[in-house]
């Protein structure tokens, strides 16, 4: 049978050459870099040399960078930490972020005494910004958390707006960039976001790996202690492997991007085109039909089938070979709809099955085809 | 230059075998474990097959073993959640316990209204358990956290002891277990702890990711938020390679435990005669130099050195390639001295220099022969 991935966006294929240069570190570097002799001090060595690789990327200083064991990890530290050491008593955030903020931000509303504000939505996915303004004015210290790029519809923030409004109200901002870093330069002397979080899976890295992005003399604390690792932001130790893992990842993405991106884009146009032509009544969820307002990486489809066949739709597709997803990886298997699409299609679309297909450099466009190919079949 | 690595209580190699096997796992399965199609399900069979091996060994059931990135987030885990979830208002532990407890239980103690005791240690560095036995009496909920094998000195807690004490006194045990998972057989039927703690890198497994034990119906919250991973109890795409590193690491070590441990105890044993001959007034400390009553992988000894050289005498151990510590990797880069050290001995003893070597399969006679000439040219 033809196997086709297309779940780009809940995890990438690991490159050969991040795969090599893992293997090789843990044949050759055991040492515990915080042990200070010759072992301790070249496995030491290793990370702070790939460390300052990552910040480069993202023109920051290599201290402000975190190694943490994935994204998720990262974005509870930094909420955790806004919530309990800095002074931060009211969140905004929004409906459709993912879970690793979502349900963070409930469980510290459950243990402090803060307040959470939800920014509205518009029909095409984007937040309301001036709603965002209104938000902003309060007494209480203010935190916002906002992603980047949304991992089911794939619309883009204004980073640099959502930057401003925070400035100009003293607010916090943290923006969760897990499908954002490696698919899109980010200059961080350029956007002057306080915090961030990103994941080496999501482009071509290991699994469990990641860092959280802490601005010098931000006042943030640790989620886990323990040992002085991380500068003693990050007890543990270092998933030496792992972390060399991310910045090999990290590496060739940027190194890469140019041609790769339009690779992918290419892909996206052509799907696009291709579904448009074969099934006129599909319709796009978000901005992810709309290549210029969404991430080239993704698309969100909303598809004509009966309401009763809505179900099984994905299993379908399953069996032909064909992955891809309903929402994002974590709800994939349970019966529940989408939280990001619940706040944007109205009763009668969520009746229909929506799909998302998300694209990295192996696919091709007989990838595609022969996708088209099976929802023709199917609807 | 000869290379001679005795610091196994630190880190440890990786076997090639584990390398082999995260290797090939990440270029072929690279599905995230919650998608719902066949490159999912397919990496969540792998993760479960391998929680259950990995439960197998401890007697228990796959439901109960949470994977984390480490023995620090394993404890932290553990901790956090017995004070936020489980109602404890009071820790009873020792002050010679890892930083991975000792800090978290500290941060813990700001964060809630509680209170911590510290159980008394004998000269030898074991527990008090009369002492023990009389903390326990109190009408607060109350947790005991005391390590199985101190990384420091190698002293073995007698865990039934400590679990009846508990169970008289409706108390939860949680044990570090760091020093003994992969190095001593652990029947949880029989030794009735709630609650421990492993990391894969002490038993020739990768760094970065460890394992909570949580008995069933223990209502153990999680640490890090978002999706439903490990049943809800630890949020994240989950480390596939790693998750399959520890469990073959661990395999590997039980399956060929009774030689491996033999081995090594008879390094140990040489160990101590050889150095008991040439360096007449050395001492060891805590148990470490009794190899029935504490862990074969390990020795401490305080050397007769002159205070005035003591500073400078692990580096020069490392300038003849000799790599060991004078206390827990995490501070063998500070001039701090060892707290574990400095509960047990007076204050001319820990003017002497102390230096735990520890051993492993991969250490062999002639690495002690070397390290015993060396230390006799030092002297
Ligand atoms: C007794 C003990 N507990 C906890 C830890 C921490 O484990 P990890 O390094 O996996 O975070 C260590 C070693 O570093 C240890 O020796
Ligand atoms: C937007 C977003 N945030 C956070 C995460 C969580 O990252 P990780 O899987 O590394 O924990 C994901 C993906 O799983 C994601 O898509």
């Amino acid at each position: 049978m033809k196997h086709v991935y297309l779940d780009n966006a809940a995890t990438t294929q690991i490159r050969d050459e991040v795969i090599n240069e893992m293997t090789n570190i843990m044949k050759n570097n055991y040492g515990n870099p915080s042990s200070s002799h010759s072992f301790g001090r070249s496995s030491k060595s290793i990370i702070e040399k790939y460390r300052k690789r990552i910040a480069s990327y993202l023109n920051v200083s290599a201290s402000e960078i975190v190694f943490t064991s994935g994204g998720t990890e990262a974005n509870n530290l930094i909420l955790r930490s806004a919530v309990r050491d800095l002074g931060v008593t009211h969140i905004i955030t929004s409906k459709i972020e993912h879970h690793a903020v979502l349900h963070t931000i409930e469980q510290l509303d459950k243990e402090y005494i803060m307040s959470v504000s939800y920014v509205d939505i518009e029909p095409n996915g984007d937040i309301d910004y001036l709603h965002l303004e209104t938000l902003l004015k309060t007494e209480s210290k203010t935190l916002v958390s906002l992603m980047h790029i949304n991992n089911e519809i794939g619309n883009v923030l204004d980073l640099k707006r959502v930057v401003t409004l925070c400035k100009t109200n003293e607010a916090f901002f943290h923006t969760d960039t897990v499908q954002s870093v490696g698919h899109y330069k980010l200059d961080l002397q350029d956007i002057q976001v306080d915090f961030l979080a990103a994941s080496a899976h999501k482009f071509h890295g290991p699994k469990g790996v990641g860092f959280a992005f802490v601005r010098k003399n931000s006042g943030l604390k640790p989620l886990i202690f323990g040992g002085e690792q991380e500068r003693g932001l990050r007890a543990g130790t270092e998933s030496i492997h792992n972390i060399v893992g991310i910045a090999e990842a990290m590496d060739m993405a940027y190194r890469n991007l140019d041609e790769e991106s339009a690779y992918i884009s290419n892909l996206k146009q052509y799907f696009i085109d291709k579904i448009s032509n074969d099934i006129p009544k599909v319709t796009f969820n978000g901005n992810s039909g709309n290549i210029k307002k969404s991430t080239y990486t993704l698309i969100n489809v909303c598809l004509p089938v009966n309401p009763s066949k809505a179900a099984m739709f994905l299993f379908q597709l399953d069996l032909k070979g064909i992955a891809c997803s309903k929402g994002s990886a974590c709800q994939s298997g349970s019966s529940q709809n989408s939280h990001v699409l619940a706040e944007i299609l109205n009763d009668e679309q969520l009746q229909k099955p929506s799909v998302r297909f998300s694209f990295s450099i192996y696919n091709t466009k007989a990838d595609i085809d022969y996708v088209i190919g099976v929802l023709k079949e199917l609807i």
